[in-house]
């Protein structure tokens, strides 16, 4: 199939190289030119702007947040450059607002817009091996799955209104927060009373809590290992930021992304906005003034 | 092994079962007789008093909280009636306070207070499936192996401090709190937004959080089933309590324990203390009002 | 003096109406034509657009938001209309970051941004009893004063960077929302113990609290008096968002803050927005479910 | 009267000599010496045992807490020395619980138990200006007003039931924790945007919060005076513990109260429980790192 991709950050490079090794016909843009290097190489042609990339009428996205995604697809002539019917497969998290936003700026013009974010991390991107989870113009969905294949392990269709794959994606992040704010709360306990971050959370993530998720970032606490960050404080805050605008859209109170938004923020005032977001475990400890004690 | 078991709840009817099962030599007790006569049946020996039960040198026990093992255990005789070098396993989730009392209280007398709280549902009691964290005095531990063998699938030890293994169940009880918690609240966002929690948890539950504790209990929130109840509100806000309580102790601030208690709280303010601790879904959906606007 | 004055709202109309009895020539912008006309009558002359308003030099501004500031203020032309070394003053609660814009704005036209916010409600701004919180060139604040003296009390300077004045006024509303919040849990725990929201708050008003936010607010409470809302949730909820939003821009963790917002924005989703923010109350009460117990 | 005073601490010695000052024969106990004496040489006459105090028939207690009543009053044979139809006017703040039960094992011996705890500071305990709120038996309440007029400016009566006056006490003191919590964001965010929080604090304790609570806690923040403490942080954190706990037994969540008691808990683990608790102003700036900023 044809299709363009545009942005080319440590997740996209490898979704775009998957697409091409699955035999896509792919045009990419992105807006340094290191990465449309490699994937030239990968037999990727190079688009001179976003529009060009989109000229075919399949266009994929994976741009960093929200105001990358005004300056590249909105400002960067994306809409005008679709044609009738085209389509444009947004993966990267959003807030609902911009979601609900390009919804209509598509529909608007005839297009379809697919809010298609997934679940992963870059090494997982790498691999295909990603959950993408999508909403949207039903047939359209239907002609990006050989897309979705090629990028993922898994496709999980939530119906015809993108907001509902948006909210999805930003829900999922949200609850990873938790999950970590929950470890970091536990292992500062434990620890407290003797028993180590690395016992406690060894236990843990070998029985009840034996998942992706758990095992990951439960591993980076026990090591207190936070950099070089898979995932940086700065866009962990921005990301539980999200899911609370998008409780205030529709009225929905969240306490937990309350509490983990002023640890986050604490983080932040530390300094640590790019340390991995497992350093929550970190303030937990601060408030307890765990390295205090262990000094003496 | 000569073991006495005091306590056959539905937790510890299915451990001591399991004792019997593997060939060792087990007397119980429990308050009300029923449980102990099928215990019978199985070969057990029923005793007259917890003290009886205690009298061969090595106990174990399976009670419901801090008030049950002041009075079985402590009033109950059951030190008295231990020999000099004599071994008490406590299987039950208690506080920090009442572990490091007990532990106190043992080494007085030369004898051996064991922690060795258990992770699972009556189901894995049943199967002999628990997951068994243990601490306390080296060479008890070692005795009393064959017996955790018995009951559970794995045994993590913590060293020699009882009170490791008493933070370490009461911590991951905590856990499990913040992964409901997290669950209704994300499932509540998602829903508000047209995506059924049904839809959502599915996601969630076979990718970043495929795990025992987040399948459980997602599946209970995904069919608003909350009765009978495997692990009622009432005991949750108990165990969340013991986790604000070792976090008083020891200095440690838990905000999302706090958080997690007053959703409880509501819960039971509400008539819910008897339903599935997965019910502070309806908590979280309550405080948006969900069940009006679908009803509109 | 002569002056402009856009704005005529609720508070507009009692400032302008006591710019003119301190004897200023007062030229008067509203979106709607009623409360001009109210003012012309006594003594002020209509400006047909904003821009007009502030061709005199000197132009004082009272709108509802950050929207309402930048549709009147900056897409109407106050600045272009405003002559070298102008002053423009808002009396508004608006964002930090509008204010900081605004500076900048105002600097680069060589014009003097002046934050000016006021603490009272209609009935004081009427009086002429308002406190005047405010920042910016020192100059312009010095001509202002007899303006400010027309309107208020007391006038509280508070240097030359106007954000100051503005995160002032901010972290007074905050403020107000934590003494609602804090009477609401407060009384609601009295009233499930057998002691009326009215018998405590009385005691508490006279004697420790006895300031105006907690009587007028408290008055509320106790008389389940929540419309016509003085101060409504709705816009309880976005002045507290915008404390918490200086606290993002700051890294300032604000978990009062967050609590409160949860609980506005469980007033919101009741369908209580337009209701006085004392109804704060009633969300402690629901959680509680404390209506369920009188009606046995 | 002839009265009994048992309790000569910092509230006590000021409250008794206001008794002696007022023409009542007052007989004083102390577990330590020297208030005794200084009593004595105020026309007090020395009891031996807490229960010599009780045996005129009217005894008042001021004790530190929970523990303290239960091992002075319960264990010192208080209730077996009053005479029938004796009363017990307890000043101290304690448990709901405590009071409860009191109550019960007063009346159980036909004795009447009436809670009068008091608001105010040792100087307003010297100066006879306490505020006394009291709930019991309506003609010992009546018996007992001119003692109360000794000690107190103002009576507020709440009715017959002692757990009233106890839990009003109670709600006041987490009022106070959340006033200084309040005060303390608010302040920090001030700080972070260029506003000290003296010049933040003196606008608002002189307009809407022109109040004892906020213009005594607001002086020490604005002063970061926090030592020697008026009321510690470590006493601070028992009475918002009350607080929660009066809620737990009737159902109440209390959000605010959950945020004030990790606050306090912070401030514990980094050593300044014997600060007064206006330094939770300090936790807040810990947070967002003020003093870091503030040294570069």
């Amino acid at each position: 199939m044809h299709v363009g991709f545009i942005g080319l950050g440590s997740m996209g490079q490898g979704m775009a190289a998957n697409l091409l090794a699955a035999g896509h016909d792919v045009t990419v843009w992105n807006r340094s030119p290191e990465p449309v290097k490699a994937l030239q190489a990968q037999g990727a042609r190079a688009a001179e702007t976003p529009a060009e990339a989109a000229s075919e009428g399949v266009v994929l996205s994976m741009l960093a947040d929200d105001a990358a995604v005004r300056a590249v697809i909105l400002d960067g002539g994306v809409l005008d450059a679709l044609p009738k019917n085209g389509i444009h497969a947004n993966h990267a998290t959003i807030s609902v607002r911009l979601a609900r936003e390009l919804t209509e700026r598509h529909a608007k013009r005839k297009l379809h817009y697919i809010a298609a974010p997934v679940f992963g991390r870059p090494d997982m991107a790498a691999a295909g091996k990603l959950n993408v989870v999508c909403a949207g113009h039903a047939a359209s969905l239907e002609r990006l799955q050989p897309l979705f294949d090629a990028v993922g392990q898994r496709t999980w269709p939530l119906g015809d209104d993108p907001v509902r794959a948006s909210v999805a994606k930003i829900a999922g992040n949200f609850m990873l927060a938790s999950a970590i704010e929950s470890m970091a709360e536990a292992s500062a306990l434990t620890r407290a009373h003797g028993v180590s971050a690395s016992d406690f959370l060894e236990i843990m993530t070998q029985t009840l809590f034996a998942a992706p998720a758990y095992q990951g970032y439960g591993k980076l606490i026990a090591e207190s290992r936070y950099e070089p960050a898979g995932f940086p404080v700065r866009l962990g805050f921005k990301d539980v930021g999200l899911a609370l605008q998008a409780g205030d859209d529709a009225r929905v109170p969240l306490p937990f992304a309350g509490v983990a938004r002023e640890a986050l923020l604490e983080a932040l005032a530390g300094g640590d906005g790019e340390r991995d977001w497992a350093s929550l475990a970190t303030i937990a400890a601060r408030r307890a003034h765990l390295d205090e004690r262990d000094a003496d």
